[in-house]
């Protein structure tokens, strides 16, 4: 009945979905039919939000009942608070994070609703708790207190705010809001394919959820920028040694992260804003060491392999430069692709089918079961 | 380049397993290789989680080793143990559990480490926490303490004890360690599709598995053994109200649950061992109520709809006549499930692909970006 496996589910389509579209050839992303090249740099990740959570770019008004929304949303519930000193000890930020937003759900009153306004609901709150959670969690591993947001900054303003400690400038809050914006959505990439699935047997929104902060985690996805800037920072002599370090690990057949892409065949059009912010950072702080490594390692691995750099490889360094520590560049990704997760959920439930593959049974048949005591 | 969507990726083939296999036309399940036909009733759950997640049914030396690794496995971290008072107040077990599985891997010494020995660690930890964490969840929220398991019993046997406070008959262990063997494992089932798509970007085994606790709450998946006893507890009239309350549900489109499945097309062989299994509790117990409305259910179902009842709808009146509460026959799947989820991430990280599918996009297109002020 089923046909030969695509391995991967590569180049197989599970679902229809309104949110947003990848031309691959091309190199083109659109969210909700609106180019990324038009939304990047222009549109806040609160427009962004509007858009993927509510369907279309909003008016002033319709951003600031949103903005008013979302600083009303983003406190972090009792049971979160409580539960975040037994996972400091997690091996990871997201490990810890993962538990942390599953708690949320405790203290969220439409928890276990999976209507259409619930949904709306619980998104609001989701991505309002997402920057505060991970502030949080960061502040008391360090031993101290996140700052509280403050009025006049936006989501990335506050985020850079309550991380580094102290007031971004407003070119900084910029740029951090312009990466929040690239990494809001992007179709059926690992994590938001599992939020469905989840979401598809109609379960709620924060099993949903908590199911793709396990699936950002994987080294094939969102663990990919941290990756790239270990490996920057593993490499010896600087730019002059990216390119034995390149040739090296391709001939040992190792991978490098921050290259190729299931779905792009030309560059991602994600990474072309993400290299022009990372050389502005880079002379802006007059830090260029990370910057060049990044564009040496682009022309080697272009020359030997012919893969293109991805969506993480340029994020390291720019988050670096913004000051964030390594081991949160895959929670900061949590907190801008919130948004499309939580979109995702709202629109497999308003039009659902459960998500049930079938499989190829590759093992032993016909096996004679006989007693434990003639095994 | 993709082709039209196969929505619910219905009879698609997304992965390869040697672990489990369904001929949906003939109503045959198979544990790699043996019929669940030889299996139940005469095979140890713990037999069972050796075939799955070893690869072949135990020696008595082997399965000797692996239940006294599974009793030094089972103690609940001091994280986990942390976090459950906070996580009382969820709405739903599931809910507390989904976060207190999350928070297991604090303690877990192999949680960041994916290798093939460290995997096979963890799955024997999980597998042997799961019953204790369902049992410590039910003594605090019912304001007591589970009693300690006994060596004389199996996992099916101890989770009795713990759960109802005495220890059960020698046949009322049998059955419901037939009933774990039965809901061991089942292919690409939509909790280990998830787990098997975060496994798939090589994030770890507690990821996958939190994962797959959030699918298995749905009620289109696992949530379903809860949803058919609520039915049978809303009908008025017992036996004689289960018609018209079929044909109304019908007539009125609602869905009942515990019938039908994406990949049988005749009657589920897991449904034949748990009818009879439903049938001999009611005899023994004296309390045929729920046994004759089953029954009747399942006539009319099938002449109005021509549905078989699944896996989900004698689980029902089983696990009630065994003393479970309702709310806790879907963390009663998630016990058993475990063994088959463990095994799947064992064997994702084995032989890995990313598993990213195409999606259909639906939106609109070519929307022209303006500026805030002119929307």
């Amino acid at each position: 009945m089923a046909d030969k496996p695509a391995r991967g589910l590569a180049d197989v389509v599970a679902a229809s979905t309104a949110l947003s579209d990848v031309d691959g050839v091309a190199g083109r992303l659109y969210y909700r039919g609106y180019d990324i090249h038009d939304l990047a740099g222009r549109t806040s990740f609160e427009e962004c939000v509007h858009l993927l959570v509510r369907g279309t770019l909003p008016t002033t008004a319709e951003l600031d009942t949103l903005v008013a929304e979302l600083a009303e949303a983003r406190t972090i519930g009792a049971s979160a608070q409580a539960v975040l000193p037994h996972v400091i000890r997690s091996g990871t930020p997201m490990e810890a994070l993962r538990t942390l937003v599953s708690a949320l759900s405790v203290d969220d009153p439409d928890a276990s609703d999976s209507g259409a306004e619930a949904n709306q609901r619980k998104a609001v709150r989701l991505v309002a708790q997402m920057p505060m959670l991970v502030a949080t969690y960061h502040a008391a591993r360090t031993g101290g207190a996140a700052p509280d947001p403050v009025v006049d900054l936006g989501i990335a303003g506050n985020f850079l705010l309550q991380i580094t400690g102290s007031r971004p400038s407003p070119r900084a809050a910029e740029i951090f809001d312009e990466c929040l914006v690239l990494h809001a959505d992007h179709t059926m990439n690992a994590s938001t394919f599992t939020a469905r699935v989840v979401a598809a047997t109609l379960s709620d929104m924060h099993s949903a959820i908590t199911a793709a902060m396990g699936a950002l985690r994987g080294p094939l996805h969102g663990g990919a920028n941290e990756a790239v800037m270990k490996t920057m920072q593993s490499i010896d002599g600087g730019v002059d040694g990216v390119e034995a370090y390149v040739r090296q690990t391709l001939d040992a057949h190792g991978k490098l992260m921050g290259f190729g892409h299931r779905v792009y065949k030309t560059e991602d059009p994600r990474a072309t804003h993400l290299r022009r912010i990372s050389e502005e950072l880079a002379d802006s702080t007059g830090d260029r060491g990370y910057y060049k490594m990044s564009r040496r390692m682009e022309e080697v691995v272009f020359d030997v392999k012919g893969l293109y750099p991805n969506v993480d490889f340029f994020a390291a360094s720019v988050y670096h430069y913004l000051g964030i520590p390594t081991d949160l560049f895959t929670p900061v990704f949590a907190v801008s692709r919130m948004s499309g997760w939580t979109a995702h959920v709202i629109e497999q439930h308003l039009d659902n089918r459960l998500i049930r593959p079938d499989s190829e049974y590759i093992g032993e048949r016909d096996q004679k079961w006989v007693p434990i005591e003639e095994r």
